[in-house]
């Protein structure tokens, strides 16, 4: 038996409620190495006189079921109850020659009636705690997000375009400072366009006042950027989504400021005078010019984003920076009644300060959805008190790297989606934003070297999975774009309707007359015998979905609620079929 | 290679700030597997044109380090620093046959240069929080505490002994209901034999108003029990410990409350009606005559600490609970200057409300200690935001188990041993009480079958150890005692400065005067070629151990701090030497 690759760890993702009653239990071998894992279980208090007159731990069993194959593990699963709500567990593996060993709290042990009975080396949950039990928002399990960059989705209001705003040309290639005009005004005019293509969240890159075009450099978080529009404006599109079930997120940038905020202008006016300058982590005045150590100019005299001199880190450990900007996350919320805020680099920002923010939005809005920008692996954020999700580039760049960029084998890349899934609870894996493109990267169908039919394909494998999906505007227009700032391209408003716009809205249909499954159920992964990806998602209902990424046509016989490539028992290469399975 | 067993979890005891600038970093992989693991780490904004002119990352390397051995694991251990404090690492393997790869949070790769440059495959610390690092109280790693049971502890007020009261007589063997009088007058009495004794951290079972003679079943938070003295004569006993260099630590039962307190005499009187109905978990009305589900009565009307109707458990979810526990907590140090709170059954009272406990305590006294009692592994609670550290019964019991009940190998045991310190940050292992016996155990005299050498040499193992020792009282009585309540004898005052007394005194000077290396030094753990147990302390000086639990006499050459049975360059069995390495 490998013994080393036998891991469980206590009180986490391998042992969470998942609802009050329930308690999932996760254990971790080697791949291919166990025929079976028992769990022993019961409440640790349960005691009773044995034949021998001694007071010994009344232990249940059960068997774990195999729900996974990582790139070097098997994943095994079991959900327990408890009717007192306590519980001890100790794993018995079985290895395929047939060799056993138990697996503790305290270690390995041989499987002895003995050791069966030692209590300290039970793993534990003490007690099921509700009020620590992770929690996620049941709307966004339902939900399919619409990522919109305000300055180029439409401009709905000529007269609030900034100065030098160029012609609304979708075939331009935008420059780092360019304006076309996009507003508020344009978003509100499309509502009916979205809800039509089957949109149910509206994600919003920023839309305080801000200089640039992206307005991620924030000069006043409690104001509407004039060019976007005002607060009216923006309480009426919000009234307007609502009443068309659709929930609105906001972008939140807290990690740093803008250069032109008014407080990094008082910094940099008042130097160490300024009543700001305990905002920001500031080594040495004055502050400019910055020195940036990548220039070999020194050491900086404050800490930025990257080296960016014109975005100040802000000081979250400073109760009064704590203050504003709590201030802000609940304003938006008690005001404008916004449903979610996504985290800006909310990977930089001290633990502290998410805790207290989580406490404070949801406080205001128990069902509030709070999503980091995270790129990498993200278990310190999710265990209920800091973020709902984070942006899943870490799972949808696997599939990418499979899909479009042929990097990894489709088994390589099953394998590490199914570890991705045991990085976390699995209602937090339901509330991940799965995007496969955004502002921040070159566009899908780029991406996809501008084969639709693949870019389709990889879209329904992304819609197949656990995690809300998350349009990029423009994807459904058929849009494409190199890495930003060509990925911003005005929208393409002519595609309205077209053949790409029926196919994105069909596939959007298909998720959302499948919420419930898709939303919550389980998932697993095979390759088949032929060599297509296949996923089973079990709820409500069994739906299994077939990818063909092998470049040539592979017979399958299915009854296809949606198909792409599919005929004649044929699924074409690009092709996906989903169906009931 | 064994890639399965090969593990790292960021942002956890794997990857921590050990300071503000130093990052400590853990690797783990199959024992014996791997020959080398190198470190590749640098700032992720750290990017630079190659010679194609592509901007890529610029990382370091360094060499980790194999610091211990468990039972089926090799650990690797690094400190890296960071200029602009932002670091993202990946780890090169080794095997003994020269096979590598890559270690990354997204997999495994091939050690290829592109590899090595795949920037979302690095683990990340994305930002140096110390407002997150986990910061232990200093002082705990210099102190040597003493376990106080205070009705056993000393006579020094006959005015307030309850009924009944037995005369104190050491060799008694205690009923479950049996009082001696020992009351807080008799520890101020004998403070200036403790602190000849060497002891400077008091620990006291609870000391509130309770009906039992352990305390246990707490009637009164802010009261005094009546029967060991008033809050003045406290007061006086925290000064005149303090005027000693002496800690004071109180133990706090938050998990229930006791059958006699207002609250759930309340609750009994007016059942639903009663104002503190929702203090407890109360699942039906009436809740007398109690149901105990393992005498087969039905499901019991409210939880309880284990199935012990006369503690009701507290909801601790509630706020008004909370309120008035977290102002307990507050009013024992505001009012009476303590310095540690040990939180019985910790384990089973909610995260939530011990985040709440910590910052509470911590802003009245920011190197407050908080120990928990937790008997099984506690790495939830152990993040900087709960306790400081736990009774480390999960480590202790390891060295029993060999040296008191030779129920595993010395290999098997230092193998654990090593396991356990790699469940925590260093920092959180220098804190955490480590203690042989308790009021909850059957006294260490006794488990070492009245072998007094066996006890004292195990005794010195533990003082050797990281962590904070603790001294149950008594023990330097050469007291003996079984299970609870034997262990609860009158102390045996006779026996003060006598041959057992200067053995453990000699002890606990030779802890305090190597307090820097042994408190906060590295440990390592080796079996010598006689079958020597050998630990090296390295910090400010070198210390080295031997323990001979062979059986038979082994050859040493060691100049001794401080020795048992060692003479003639032998060391005898039960013996060990404590040493400059």
């Amino acid at each position: 038996m490998n013994s080393a690759a036998l891991t469980h760890r206590p009180e986490s993702e391998d042992s969470f409620l998942y609802d009050p009653e329930h308690l999932r239990i996760r254990f971790h071998s080697a791949k291919g190495d166990l025929q079976k894992v028992t769990i022993l279980y019961g409440d640790p208090y349960w005691t009773l006189p044995n034949a021998d007159g001694d007071v010994v731990f009344q232990y249940d069993t059960a068997d774990m079921v195999k729900t996974g194959v990582g790139e070097t593990a098997d994943h095994w699963t079991v959900t327990l109850t408890a009717p007192y709500r306590r519980e001890q567990y100790l794993f018995l593996a079985t290895d395929t020659a047939g060799n056993t060993t138990l697996v503790g709290d305290r270690g390995l042990r041989a499987d002895t009636p003995a050791n069966r009975l030692e209590m300290s080396n039970y793993f534990r949950v003490p007690f099921f705690q509700t009020v620590d039990m992770v929690q996620t928002p049941d709307w966004v399990k339902q939900t399919v997000w619409y990522q919109i960059f305000p300055e180029r989705f439409a401009n709905g209001d000529k007269s609030n375009d900034p100065a030098g705003t160029k012609p609304w040309q979708p075939e331009d290639h935008p420059g780092r400072e360019d304006f076309y005009g996009g507003d508020l005004q344009g978003v509100l005019d499309h509502l009916d366009d979205l809800q039509k293509l089957g949109i149910n969240g509206l994600y919003f890159c920023p839309v305080f006042t801000a200089s640039s075009n992206h307005k991620y450099d924030t000069i006043d978080y409690l104001e509407i950027d004039p060019a976007f529009g005002d607060k009216a404006l923006f309480a009426k599109l919000v009234h307007a989504a609502h009443e068309r079930g659709m929930k609105i997120m906001l972008d939140a940038v807290f990690n740093h400021m803008g250069y032109e905020s008014m407080q990094w202008q008082d910094v940099l006016q008042n130097g160490a005078e300024s009543r700001f300058a305990s905002w920001f982590h500031i080594h040495e005045f004055p502050v400019t010019p910055f020195r940036d150590p990548i220039k070999g100019e020194g050491e900086p005299q404050y800490d930025t984003f990257g080296f960016e001199s014109h975005m100040p880190k802000l000081n979250t450990a400073n109760p009064e920076v704590q203050d504003y900007l709590l201030s802000v996350a609940k304003y938006w919320i008690e005001e404008f009644d916004i449903d979610a805020w996504r985290l800006d680099v909310a990977n930089e920002i001290d633990h502290h300060f998410w805790r207290k923010f989580y406490t404070a939005v949801t406080s205001v809005k128990p069902d509030f959805y709070v999503l980091g920008e995270v790129w990498h692996s993200s278990q310190p954020w999710l265990n209920g008190d800091e973020f709902s999700g984070v942006m899943n580039y870490a799972y949808t760049q696997l599939v990418m790297d499979h899909f479009l960029k042929h990097s990894q084998t489709a088994t390589e890349m099953i394998d590490r989606l199914t570890d991705q899934l045991m990085l976390y609870r699995d209602q937090t894996n339901q509330v991940m934003l799965n995007m496969l493109d955004s502002h921040d990267t070159a566009r899908l169908l780029t991406q996809a070297g501008d084969n639709l039919d693949l870019a389709v394909q990889t879209l329904a494998f992304v819609f197949m999975q656990t995690g809300a999906p998350c349009i990029y505007y423009g994807t459904e227009m058929g849009m494409d774009g190199g890495n930003d700032p060509d990925d911003r391209k005005p929208m393409d408003w002519t595609q309205l309707g077209g053949s790409t716009w029926q196919r994105i809205a069909a596939l959007i249909q298909t998720r959302r007359d499948h919420a419930e499954t898709l939303g919550k159920g389980i998932t697993s992964f095979n390759i088949t015998d032929d060599g297509l990806i296949r996923v089973d998602r079990i709820g409500e209902e069994h739906l299994v979905a077939y990818f063909n990424t092998t470049g040539a046509a592979v017979p399958l016989r299915a009854k296809a609620l949606l198909e792409q490539g599919f005929a004649d028992a044929q699924l074409a290469p690009n092709g996906f079929v989903i169906a009931q399975g």
